[in-house]
Formats: structure tokens, C-alpha cells, sequence
């Protein structure tokens, strides 16, 4: 029994961040519903993809949920996921949506139907345009200061870093609107877009200010850590190692166990700079690269893995994700967060829950997605209130769809 | 009045994601105390900074909180401290934090004082090592599968994602832990680390899959969009344009406005593929890229900007932020999320509040992150419930810290 164990979240979604924030409630214990068209949503066959072809994406971002299938071209569909979004209950009314279909499915039009529901609503831009991860960070400039030092080009990330965060805040939202809406009976309309997400985060983080104040703002530094110390080196056995002098007890650890102190005080000394200050070894950074190097480049890896981490250094060694899977205990049912997970059409391997440990809930095992529809029937009857006769006929009649009632239609 | 109004959360932490934790907590109306050491904590001075040498991150991820400066060595402080985290009432006993200090500051010690106690706990990795984003990163394979096809080296990514998405992640934890107490009475030792959340993010989104079943599992691919269509494209004017073709409706909007049709139904064709589906147009990316090259390199950006904007494309501009603030509304206080704020010390600049906003709470505008040590004495008074006296005797001996009232010590 997970922590919001009783609470109903209804979801229409597709891509990465609404399906993160319907998942991340759904692991911590929330029954979640995603409802999709017929034949799946727009993400169903979404890369990466298992060896049978389908979509490891799509179970990667749906799991632990229900699924049903409706045909949300006809009246009687939307109909259906309009009773399915404002069924009652006092810890249901809550849905999730980044589909934005203006009329029968916005927040005026359902709050005829429950006065009291919660709806989060993701949209691209402020305005409503549609953005994506891919189109955010060149607006913002993320690809300029990605990648080599003095290098034109720019870099995009490979991780949809905008879009993960943005699942997350609707999360935060939700769970906060239902806060207020326990204490007060009021539900809320709640919207946010995934630009205005990544613009707040580069202004939180100082970069705005940066770029608005300094004439000389913040431009590509390779893998340099930003603003104090943080190096990758190539080590005597072809591996590179990341290691990093974020703080003084990380700068003083890397000194001491490198045996570079004095070629430090010489640099410093040199140069009339204090290296205790994070911004003298942003500045000195290629200076104190040159003095490290030959002692990783004289070095396999085995050589001072062990040491570095009885000093509590704080550094990492380069790796695919393949070999990370391999080598790395932490990717693996050792840890607590993954279980190892045979899928029907995709196979075994870890799969993650929740990374939260509650002390009073032990952690589920994760769970994996739900073939589309797969909840169909029971939905209609658990939350709809339908019977058996009412969901036969829906599924008859090609409303409803579920993997043991296909719906055979003639082609349009 | 925001819709956490009420909520008292209190932050021992330093840089950016417990801080951010609890400043998206604050914009949303909780009274959210920071304490730090005297002096101020391992982020104090980080980068960026203004140009008077002020810290812009510390300024970002601070505002609208409560400060306390306290001396975290003596016994006195910490009995300060503890007496915060456990002060009564309903809607406190909240405490976040990633300075893991054992013994006084763990939840055994802390729940003698407030048994309710919820304290959600940020590490590094599971078994409390230290991590940032830079080193899980190298760790789990991302600098791997990021920058230009065929290169070799690995491109760190430019914004701390792992740590957003963790800051985000305490909230929602805190928020989901605090409605089970609100209904059950019982606390929480809430616990996550940095290097979990980026390697269930991975999971979720496919990769880990992806590198276990496949045996050529993603590697880079430069700036375009992975499983589907997304490329850059130089422009005649020499500016660089994103542009995408996920789903199916953006492709056949990408096609039909570079009247390209032909072209790809020749590709389609000739490769025998269908550009209908998204793996087609992935795995043909470059033979499209060549089709749509020279329509891009005979147009200078303000030929199409209009028709893409109408014919509701996504797509972007590349620029840097400092363009961007220039340029862009949305980075601007046209955009309500946005202040013009002036701060003392750094200077005029757009600040973001909230990127959420819930119809039945105005938006909030960004307030400013304190001095240290800005609220020493009222937090004593109103959360500790001292009376003057014993606050001035504490002023006097050094035990805390304001601007009002500094510190002299003799030097150690």
C-alpha cells in the first residue's frame, strides 16, 4: 500500500511528461487511469524499441497504470471520458493532460460535471504553441554553451531534461491543489508550459542574470564543472575518469591524493590567486588540468579506484549505459529500486520504481505497463458504474476497446 | 495568498536541488526557513555571480524563503536548529535536506522532539556516497550518447538536470508524506538519492531497456531528434533553425510547407519505407536531411518564420540566452511569470516565480532571496518563541548571525 494509496488520478496524455507525473503517482501508490484513443495515442510506438518492435518508451512511461481505449472521435466516447474524469469521490476528480482539446474536454466544460475537480494542464508555450524539449533549449540558448571549449557548433542534450521536470511540477501541483482543495472544497485550474518550466529553471539557477548582467556570460567549457573545479581525464588504461573540486573538501581531498600540493601553491602563487576560492579554480582551470594529467595518464584506473573512494572524493568513471548495466550494482535488483522484470513483447531486464523510500511504506516492486485497454472493462464498471450489459454494447459497437475485444471496423 | 499558505517547511541544504526544492515550495505559498551555518553554507558564493561578485545561483534558488544564520558548531545552535525542524503545529514539522549530518540531525534524534516529524533526505547516491550531476552522469552513459555522430569523445551536458528533477521530486515527496500524515497522524523518513533519480528517469524513458535487449543501442546522433524527425538546418541569413517531424502531424506540416512531398514519396520509394512512421524517418534522417537542406540555405529565417508560426509547426531559432532576453517575450516581464526585479548587491534583471499557475490563486510575483541570516531574529521569536532577551543573549554570544548584527569573532 503505497503512500497515496486511495487517491484516483484520471490522465490523457502523451510523450514524456505527463506520463512521468500520471507514473510517479501511480508508484507512490495512486490508481492511475490513462485513457488513450483507439489503436493507442500518439506516443505508442515512440523509440527506444524492444527487438519485437514495440515500444520500450511507452512501457517505460506507463507503468503500474490502467489503460482503457475509447473512441474519443464519437459523442459516446468523450462522453464516457467525461464520466471517467469527474466520477466522484472524495480523493478522485484529479486529472492530468497535455493533449489540450479545446471544448467538451476543457476545464469549464467538465467543472459542469464536477465543480470540485483538479486539472493540470502542460502545454508547450505560455501562449499555447506546441514545443518540445528539442525546440526549447535552442530558444534558450542550452545548445550554445553545451559541448567543446571554443567550438561553434551547438550541442543538444540527449536527455529530455525539460520535460522530466516539467512531469514532476505537475506532480507538485496536483498533490499541492489537493492539499487546498481537502481544506477548502475548491478545485483549481492549473496550467503550465513546458518553455516557461525551462526558462524558470536557467533563471533559478543564476543564468539569466548572468546573461542579462555580465558582458561576458557563461559560454562552452567542454566538461569542465562550471564555476570551480571539475575535470575528465584519460587514464593510463584508455578509461576516463569525471572528477571533481566542487567544494574545498573535494578540492583538498583531489590535491592531497594526486600529491599535487606544491605544484598547486606554485600555480597559485604564481598566478596571485587563492585556489581555496571555487571561482580562482574555475578561472585557473586549464592550468590545474595540465598539473593533474600525467598523474592519471601514468595510472589504470584500478590503480587509485579504491583509494578515491576511501577519501570520500567525489568522481566517476566514463561508461556506456550498456556497461554501466554490466559493471554497476546500482543498475541492477541488488538495488532496492529495481526489479528484475520479464515484459510479454519485451523481454527482461531492471526495471525501475520509484526512487523515493517512504520509512512506513515498503518500497513496491515496480510494475510493469499495461497493454493498451487492458482495463477497459473494469473501469467502465468500477468507476463508471456501468454493467455488464451497458460495457457489451460499448465494446460491440467499437466505443471501447480492450486486448480481448479487438474492435474490427471496416476501413474509413 | 499562495495555495501552500500555511505550510511551514523548514531547509538545511546547499546548492541546487534541496534549495530548489524548497524555493518551488515557497512560490507556492509555504513559509519555507533556510538556516546556514555562519558565514553561510557550501554555496554561498557559487557561479555565476553579478558583477559586484555577488552569487546569482545562491540569489536564484533562495528566493521568497525565511534565513537563519546559526553557529552549526556549538551546542546552543544546534539545539537552535533542532528546536526549528520539531517547532509545533499542524502544518510544519517538515524538514528537507541534503547535508546528511548524523547524530543530532538524523531522523532517530530529530523524532524524539517531534514525533510526526517528515523529513525528506537528498544523498548522492543509495548507499550516501557523494554525487553531483556531473559525475552520475559520466556513470550512467549520457555524455556517451550526446554530440556529434561518430565523434568519440563524451559531451557533459550544460544544465544540471539530475539535480532539478531530485529538487522536484522532494516536493512531491513531501507533499505526498504530508497528506498521509494529515490523514493517519504518522511521519515520514522520506529518502532519495541523485544517481537513483537519474537511473529510474533513464529506465522510464526506455534507455535502460534499450541498452539490455538491443545489441546496437543508441549512440549519437548530433542535434536530431532520437526515434523520429528533428534536425538543424543553416538558414541563408546564416542562422540555424530546429525543426521537428515527431508526430505524424508535424511531419506532413514540415513537408507540405518546404513543398517536399515528391522528394520524400521518392525516398520512400526508393528505400522502400513508409515516412508515416516515425522509425522510417529516424533511420532515413539523412537522406531527408539532404532533401530539406537547400530549402533551408535559400531562405534567410524571416522568409518562413510567419508561415511556420501559422501552419503551427514546432520549430525554434538557435541564439544564445543573451539573444534570447533580448529578443524573446517570454523571457521578459510580458510574461507574468517573469519580475523585473532590482536586487540589492546584483541588480535589474527578470526573475521567474512560478512557472505554475492555479486559477484560483493570482500569481505571485518573484519575491527576492534574503541576506543570510535576514530573519535571525524573528524566526527565533516567532518559530523558537523567544523572548528578546534571551535573542540578544544569543546575538551576543555568537550563536547566530543577521545582517544587523554580525558576527565578531576572533580568528580560530
Amino acid at each position: 500500500m503505497g503512500i497515496l494509496s486511495g487517491m484516483r488520478v484520471v490522465e490523457g496524455s502523451a510523450f514524456v511528461a505527463v506520463p512521468l507525473a500520471g507514473m510517479t503517482l501511480a508508484q507512490m501508490g495512486a490508481d492511475v487511469i490513462r485513457f488513450d484513443r483507439l489503436g493507442g495515442g500518439l506516443d505508442a510506438k515512440r523509440w527506444p524499441l524492444a527487438p519485437s518492435g514495440q515500444s520500450l518508451f511507452w512501457a517505460g512511461l506507463n507503468k503500474g497504470k490502467r489503460s482503457i481505449a475509447v473512441d474519443m472521435k464519437s459523442e459516446e466516447g468523450r462522453e464516457l471520458i467525461t464520466r471517467i474524469i469527474t466520477a466522484p469521490g472524495e480523493d478522485a476528480g484529479l486529472f492530468l493532460t497535455n493533449l489540450r482539446v479545446r471544448g467538451w474536454m476543457d476545464y469549464e466544460t467538465l467543472t459542469q460535471f464536477r465543480k470540485d475537480l483538479i486539472m493540470v494542464t502542460l502545454t508547450g508555450d505560455r501562449r499555447g504553441n506546441p514545443a518540445v524539449d528539442y525546440s526549447v533549449n535552442p530558444a534558450l540558448g542550452v545548445p550554445e554553451i553545451t559541448g567543446a571549449e571554443g567550438s561553434t557548433d551547438p550541442v543538444a542534450h540527449a536527455v529530455p531534461a525539460w520535460d522530466l521536470l516539467a512531469g514532476n511540477l505537475c506532480v507538485s501541483s496536483l498533490l499541492a491543489a489537493e492539499r487546498h482543495r481537502l481544506r477548502n472544497g475548491v478545485g483549481q485550474d492549473v496550467e503550465l508550459s513546458l518553455k516557461d518550466v525551462a526558462a524558470a529553471a536557467l533563471g533559478h539557477l543564476g543564468m539569466i542574470g548572468d546573461a542579462a548582467l555580465n558582458d561576458a556570460p557563461r559560454t562552452k567549457a567542454g566538461n569542465a564543472l562550471y564555476g570551480a573545479y571539475g575535470q575528465d581525464f584519460v587514464c593510463k588504461d584508455g578509461e576516463r575518469v569525471m572528477v571533481i573540486g566542487l567544494t574545498d573538501r573535494q578540492w583538498r581531498g583531489l590535491v592531497k591524493i594526486t600529491d599535487t600540493g606544491a605544484q598547486m601553491d606554485a600555480l597559485a602563487k604564481r598566478m596571485k590567486r587563492d585556489l581555496m576560492q571555487e571561482g580562482a579554480r574555475w578561472e585557473l582551470r586549464h592550468e590545474i588540468t595540465e598539473i593533474l594529467k600525467p598523474w592519471f595518464a601514468a595510472r589504470p584506473v584500478a590503480a587509485f579506484a579504491e583509494a578515491f573512494k576511501a577519501a570520500g572524493l567525489t568522481w566517476s568513471q566514463f561508461r556506456s549505459l550498456k556497461a554501466a548495466l554490466a559493471e554497476d550494482q546500482d543498475l541492477s535488483a541488488d538495488n532496492p529500486m529495481f526489479t528484475d522484470l520479464h515484459q510479454t513483447g519485451l523481454g527482461r531486464f531492471p526495471v525501475p520504481s520509484s526512487p523515493v523510500s517512504f520509512s512506513k511504506h515498503p518500497r513496491e516492486a515496480a510494475r510493469p505497463a499495461p497493454q493498451l485497454g487492458m482495463h477497459t472493462e473494469e473501469i467502465l464498471g468500477d468507476v463508471v458504474g456501468m454493467d455488464d450489459r451497458e460495457i457489451s454494447r460499448l465494446f460491440d459497437r467499437g466505443i471501447v476497446q480492450s486486448p480481448n475485444f479487438a474492435v474490427v471496423r471496416p476501413a474509413a
